[in-house]
Parts: C-alpha cells; structure tokens; sequence
C-alpha cells in the first residue's frame, strides 16, 4: 500500500480520498476547510497543515483543484510543493484545468526530476463516491502505469490518452461532444412530442437506432422517460449547468488556440452560457431540454 | 405466406423486394426502369406493366419511392392505387416523406376502408440487401400488428412509433439527431487530433465515456480508425450527404409546422447544405469531418 | 383616380385602405370582421359583403392576408376572385407568403389574362399608418410600372425585384438578415456590457465603424440607448418576435426547396422559436437581447 | 509637433508612422525588419537600435505589434520599455490584443507613473495608408485628450470607449457584429440568388430597407455587385480571412471569461475556421460567400 498526499477535499476530492483509505492506502490529507478535512479523518485519514507538510514523504501527491490558477499556486513557486518533492514522488493532478497550464507544471516538474501526470476525472459526484470515475491521463507511459493502481482504487476506466495534458485534451473533447449530445437529443425528444409522440417510445426507437448516444441511455432529458434521471428530479443535478458551461469554455480555449472548427461545440457553449443566465446555473445540465419546451 | 405488390425498385426497394421473396411470399413488382425490374424478377417475382396491375388482389401493397408528389401521384386520383383497391389490402408506405403527405394519404384510404401504415426505413443499402433494416411505423395497432410479419422479412427492429405519420416523424428525429451526433463527432476527434491526440485512443476513451453513440460504435468519422467504416474508404456511401440533406429539409420542415427549437438540427442542415455544395453531395454523410479538417 | 377592391383589414391592411382613401382613390373593401370594415368606411370606403363583390369593376384589387392558405382561398377555385375578374384588372397581393403559392396563383391569373405582381411589406403597423412602407414587388415590367403608383399612396419605397414571386423572395432575404443583425448587434452590445462598456459610447462607436447595421442605426436592442425603441419601452412591439418567427419559418422552407446553405438564418430561426417558446412570442423582436443578458 | 516613438512597421504600423512623419511630426522608428525601417525612414524618419534607444526622450510611445505575447515583451521586464521611460511619455499600445493584457501592463505602466491608452484600430491597410483610420481607445480621459491629436494624424475617427482594455473590447465587439454581418449578408445574398434575384437589384432592396448594414453600403460580397470590392477581385484582400479569425478568437476568450452568450459570434468563428481550413486563409474575409455556393 502507499503513502499518498491528497490536496482538495471538494465535492469531488472528499470521497475520492475517503475510497483511497477504503483501499487501505495511508492518506494525508489537506484542504482550507475544517470540515472537509474532517470527513475524510474521520474515516481514517491524517491530516496536515499545510500541502507541503501533507507532501512530504509521500510515494503520490494528488490534487483536485478548482481551477488553473489554483495548480499553479499550489505547485510552482518557491513555496510551491515541486520545490519541495523530491524525484520518488509521483505527482497526479486530477483537477479538469487546460492543458497549457498543465503543460507548464509538467516541464518545471521534469526539471525537478519529478513525473507528473495529468488524471482528470468523469463520473461526477456519483461516480467519485461510488469509486467508478473515469480517469484520462496523461503523461509518459512509466508514470501511467505508476499511477494506475492508485487510480483503480477511485474509478473503474483508467485511460491513457497520451502525453502531458492529453488527459486534459481527451477530457474536454468528450464533455464538449457530451454536450452536443445533450441538446441534440432534447431537439429530437422536443421535436418528437411536438408532433404527437410519447417520448418514452421515441426514445426507445432512437436507442436502438442511428441516434443512440449516451444520454439515452442513461440520462435522458425529458422529465418521465427515465426514474432515476435529474429530468425526472426537477432537474436536481448530477452535473451542473454551470460546471458543463465551465468545461465548454475550456473546450473553446483549446479550439481557439488549435485554429480547429467547432460549430456545434460553440454552439452549445453559447446556449449553455444563456441557459445558466436565465437562472438555471445551478440545475443539472441536462435542464437544456427546458429552454426548447413550451413554457 | 402473403400475396405482396411491391412499387419502387430502387437501391432500397430492390434488395428489400428480393428479401421478401426469398421469404417466400408471393411478389408482383412494377417500376418504371426495366432492369430493376429484372433484379427482383431474376430470383423469381411477377410484374406488372402498372402499379394498380400489381396490386389487383394482393393481401399487401409496399410503396418505397423517392419523394412525396410520388407517393400522392401513385396513391391518389382517379387512377391511384387508393381508388383501384379493395379493403383486404393493408397499405405499407415505406417512403421517407413529410408527415403531411402520410396522414393526407391515409384519410384518403380510410374513407375508402383501407388501413394503411407509414413504415420508413434506416440502415442504407446494406441493411436492405441483408435484411436488417429498421422500420418505424405510424398507424393504428391492428394494421401494425397485421403489417410486421411481413416487415420483419425485411428488417431485424420492427418499431411502432404512434398513429398515422408518426413512422416518418420518429424517423427524421433519429436522422436529425444522426447528424447532430456525427458532426459532434467529427469535432471532437478534430479538436483531439488538432492538439495531438490520437484518434484511435481518443476514440476508445469517449466510447467508454459520455460521449459514446452510434457513431463512435460503428460508423467513426476520421479516416482509419475503423477499417470498414466510410472514412476508411474515401468516404464511399454509406449514406450519402444529399440523402441526409433530404432528411434535414423534412425534419426543419417539421419543425417550422410544429413552432420548435433545432438549434443544432438546423446548423446541421446548413453546414450539410454547404458541404454538399462543396462537391461532396455524392460522398458518405461522415466525410462533413473533412470540412473540418485542414485540407 | 383609380377604382380600388380592398380585402383584408388587419393591423397592416386598415392602415393601407386608409391611405389609398386619403390619396383620392375609390376604395371598396371587405373583411370578415365588422369593426375593421368600419374603421376604413368612416373615413370614406365603400364596403361590399363578399370579396367578389368587391372587386366587381376595379381597376386594381388589393389583398393583405395573413399567410398561404387564405390566399389560395380568396384567388383559387370556382367562387374565388380569378374566376369573377376580367383582364382590365390588376391583382396586387402584399400578403407575406411563399413564393411558390405566389406563382401558383399568377399562373391561373394568367391563364385567365389578369396580371398580377405580388408585393409583400416591410415597414410594420408604423409604416402602414405613416404610409411609408417598403414594397418588394414581384411581376412584369408592364404590371409594375401600373401597380407603382396605386401603393406609392402607400409606401415609400417601391422595389421591382424581379418576376412572380420576387417580391416574396426578396422579403424573407431582407427580413432574414435583418433577424441576423438584431441578434448580432444584441450579442455585440452584451459582450461590450459584460466586460465594462457603456451600451451607448459601445453604440455610437460601432455605427461610426464596420459593424454599423439598420438595428444600430433605428432599432437599438439595449434598454435606455434610444428613447422611442421598442427595447426603451418594455419591448412593446414594434415587430413582434412571432411575425419574424413565421418570416424566418417561410426563408427557410424557401432555402430548404433550393437546398441553400443559411447557418445565421437557421439558428436565428431556432433562437427566435426557444425565445417564443419562453413566454416572448407578443413581444418586440429585439427583445431577442434578454435572452442573451443576466435574468 | 511632438517627439514619438513608433515600435512595429508592419502592414500597419509602417504606413502609420509615415504619416506621422508626413504631419510634421519628430518620428523615431524601431522595427527588426530592416526594410520596413526604411521604408519610414525614406520618408523623414530617424531610426533606433532599439526599443528603448528609440523612446529616449519621446513624448509619446506608439506600439503596433502582432499579438500579446510581443507586448508584454517590449513593455515589460526589466529591459522593457516602462523600465526605461519617464512619467513624461504617454504610451499608446496600437496592437490588438485581449484586454487582459492591456490591464496587466496599464497597472504595471501606472506603478511607475506612466500614463497609457490602448488603441486598437479598424480600416485595414488602406485605411492606414488613406490616414482614416478608426481608433477606439480605452484609458483615462486625460490620457485620451492627450492622444487623440496625435492620433488624428493617422485616422478619422478616434473613439473613447472607456478605461483601460476599453479600447480592445470595443474593438473586437465591432469585429464579432462585422462578422456576423458578413455571413449573414453572404446568406441572404445567395438564399436571393438561388431563388432567381439579380444580386444587384436584391443588394439594393435590402440596402433601403431593415437589411441595410456596413457590408452592403461598401463591400458587397458577391462578386460582380461592386467593382472595387474584394469579392470582384478574386477576393484579394482587404482583411484577411485569418485575421478576422484571430480578432474572433479574441471576443470568445473575452466571451468566455464574461461567461457571455455569443451564438452568433461562436459560429462565425468556427465557420471562418473552417473556411481558412480549406485553403482560403489569406483571401479576403468575404470570401465566406463562396463557401455558401455552388463551387
């Protein structure tokens, strides 16, 4: 078993550390939150004062932040952990941020003699709690095959999508691709009922034709079809508007800086961006489908 | 074993001919182009020099035409097949026309004690020649109950969708949204591949992830990913783009009548318009990943 | 002065009459609803009970009717006004309809030897009443120059478009743009707000520069830049959002019939239809720009 | 007449400082291109051999670089320009870039007392050349009355659009609608063509009507409607279709970090991504046109 250092007990990060205690690992944890880090504790944790108190000795350091600027501040610098590791450790960096950033992290890491691999995560809190994320990693295949084992103890796929910030790339091409799924299934459910049909067949005619995509099979967005789904839970999420409408502008960013076409992924970027501004920020993404329907 | 008139013998209606009886129904075929009567009567049909010949005392008349003034010019009138028929014969439009067109028909029909049904297809020429083709079918439940033995010598998923025109309805929302997952798709591999992923690896990680649908499964756009897949082989249809403008035309048709939302239905069928314009009507409908690709 | 039959008194139509009344014309109209026959026979119109009755012995016999159906209705058919006129006539229709019906009906008119030049509107309820409407006039050289000076008492603008259905055609082009523009200049507008700039300098900046357009210059879509806009009186219409919804609906049959590619046009379209959906449907079309703000 | 430091003769930059040098002006260029330098010094101008050597003394700096990244590294740093100013010199930064940049080194300029405007410009190389250029400039009111004389020696108009970044928001708010316009007018253009119109007499229509905007009064699209057009020229630019992806990369990182909603604007970036895609990168922008045609 290892010694792993995890740094951001969010949503996410909090059962993600909680399934590498399960899995017998000795875990230090560290986050500003008391209760946070308490939940985690609780079921057997350590925990520290600070990410580098957490780090030290550690055979893993992994991070789930919120944001770009968060890893950078985390990592670099002369008080960040990178000038504190040393080569053994390996450093996993599970939040979902641009593969720039990543990029930039890595290479001062590699100065360092430290590998690092970038392990963004799907599956949401669901997943993160039942230990059934997807990981898309990137990094040199020794650093993937280092990080592995330690992955399956929190999610069931493990990829490995290519080089440093692949993981980040891999992750942003399918949440971008998910979520033209997700407004060209609610067009073709809205469309569908427009015209008379239950969308309960229609979605069972679509499942098991050309049009079978994920959302219909397991998240379907138009309230009734599916129990368990947030469209029949007043759109409780699940993923939120906001954090898809995060992932798209990454999805952009990255568009912008490869000259690649995108038009339906910036097309859902900007129909996303108006559905979170007319109050719908916090609902399941999935909620969309509410934007093409008869208010 | 039934007594079958089949009308329309083209690249669909052909092979979709020849499978009935090779199931040992009893077939009469007319078309208006001899040699594609001899296909069908090379394996061991009848015809007939019109289309209300063939029909005189079939249990069964099959239409599979190209467009909607040929379903009315075949059916109606004082010399359409609707006035020609006695009410032991069901009706099988298998056409892809407007909904309009089907329940115009039908009420023509049911005036006339005939049950009809609207039974469009989809699974391209290479379903029809194996048989397993999907139909989606409008109309009453005892018509449809009556209709699917014989449809099922041609087709493998037998989906009944509602009342009269809701076959043709279900049929453009699984397309439209076809075209919405294929264009996704396409993007999505591009953004990967732009920023140096492979699009074999990326490919496998969507189809384990969110992102996964039917064209991922079967039909990958970028060119060697899958061996038999279009992209592999010039983008050789398959389907053609035109075929697919065709049903983008009927689905925002639809819903222009309707009052709906197909924001990404209808950036579909433009970026299709566009692409067919380019020189690319006559390519599989996956080569839209090539308008997107450095050429 | 010429004699004038008048069919259809609408917000658009009552106006018309009026004016050809006030310009010296004798007008006899008819509509189906007393109170508009009324508004225009107070002020000097003759009335008559049928539509036929009408244009008995008119020199030119005007409709303004609300969409294809109605046209056909009035025109077409044993008891219509094509079988009760003599040649001496000139059919003027300034109905907002697609050009296909339009020529449908020139071509039984010309059967019977009536001209006919189809002249669809622009300029709204304002234009109707102020008598400055735009006309886009469809027919031949001879028609137009005899129709120009009856809707000079009219409009303002009188455009020879080209031959039967032009005038249609060139409509739906204008109002489409025009669709594009207001949503544009809505996006533009919010963007410059979002990131700190007022919406009036952001205003006067662009309409002295290459993103200068009709909306800009007339019809600024942010509440509080021009005084008597719509957006400056709770999107009081002005053109109401579901007028430019059956505008777009028509362009885009009519670029689905010439398999044109129009990816601003289609998506304003789905813009415009979400946006009815949501309870905007009476409201002015600029208030497109509330869907792009924070609610 | 004032001393100025001119850093960057390209395209732009090298016509500007000429006619700096033509109205009097003390002009003293920089540029790494030793052509370039002469071209101004041809005409009056000193030359520097170095940044820094050529602000020496200036009263105002003026920079006309391609891209952030070339900012940040003239201005900031310990060999950069602000290092080496006086608080007497007001700089003025030409290039377009994203705001956040402008913010960075306005604050870092400000630290040391120096005053600065961002001022981007429209009009393109003629406009350059011509003297008329547009200047949307973002800093403080005393900055501003202080540039804007000398910036009448290169343009026409010369805008305050706000505080520092104003400029560049400005800029590229004009440059999404200038897009948006473009293909929308391109769409309606070819939708009327299509339908049998005559682009010029449909040019004209929609140019008197709800239709009119920037792109129909002075660079019509279509070729054969204006001889001096672009699009009557093999589209030979004018403003290339790369740069316009650029300025539209620049509104959707701005669009998203303001988590605008932008639809229209997002499609045309990825619409002229694709068209550079496919070989049209250096035609003028409008040749977006001839990706909506027949080819």
């Amino acid at each position: 078993m290892a010694t792993i250092a995890f740094i951001g007990l969010g949503n996410m990060g909090g059962p993600m550390a909680i399934n590498l205690v399960k899995a017998g690992h000795k875990v230090t944890v560290f986050d500003l939150v008391p209760a946070a880090v308490k939940t985690v504790t609780d079921v057997g944790a350590s925990s520290a004062d600070t990410a580098v108190a957490a780090a030290r000795g550690a055979d893993f350091v992994i991070t789930m932040l919120p944001a770009s600027r968060h890893v950078e501040g985390v990592y670099l610098g002369e008080s960040g952990l990178l000038a504190a590791l040393d080569s053994n450790t390996l450093v996993i960096d599970s939040s979902t941020i641009d593969a720039a950033t990543v990029r930039k992290v890595a290479a001062v890491a590699k100065e360092r003699g430290i590998a690092m691999v970038d392990a963004p995560v799907s599956g949401g809190v669901a997943g993160a709690t039942a230990g059934t994320l997807s990981f898309m990693c990137g990094g040199d295949d020794d650093a993937f095959a280092k990080a592995k084992p330690v992955l399956e103890a929190m999610g069931k796929n493990i990829f490995h999508a290519g080089g440093h910030g692949a993981g980040q790339v891999a992750k942003i091409c399918n949440n971008m691709l998910l979520s033209v799924l997700m407004v060209g299934t609610s067009e073709a459910l809205r469309l569908g009922i427009d015209n008379g049909l239950d969308p309960v067949r229609l979605s069972e005619i679509m499942l098991a034709s050309s049009g079978r995509n994920w959302t219909l099979e397991v998240y379907n967005p138009a309230p009734g079809v599916m129990e368990k789904a947030p469209a029949s839970n007043d759109y409780k999420p699940g993923f939120m508007t906001e954090l898809m409408l995060k992932d798209l502008g990454l999805a952009m960013e990255t568009a912008i800086a490869s000259s690649s076409a995108t038009p339906m992924g910036a097309l859902a970027r900007s129909l996303y961006a108006s559905h979170a501004r007319n109050g719908n920020a916090k609902l399941d993404f999935s909620s969309i489908y509410q934007a093409l329907a008869e208010q």
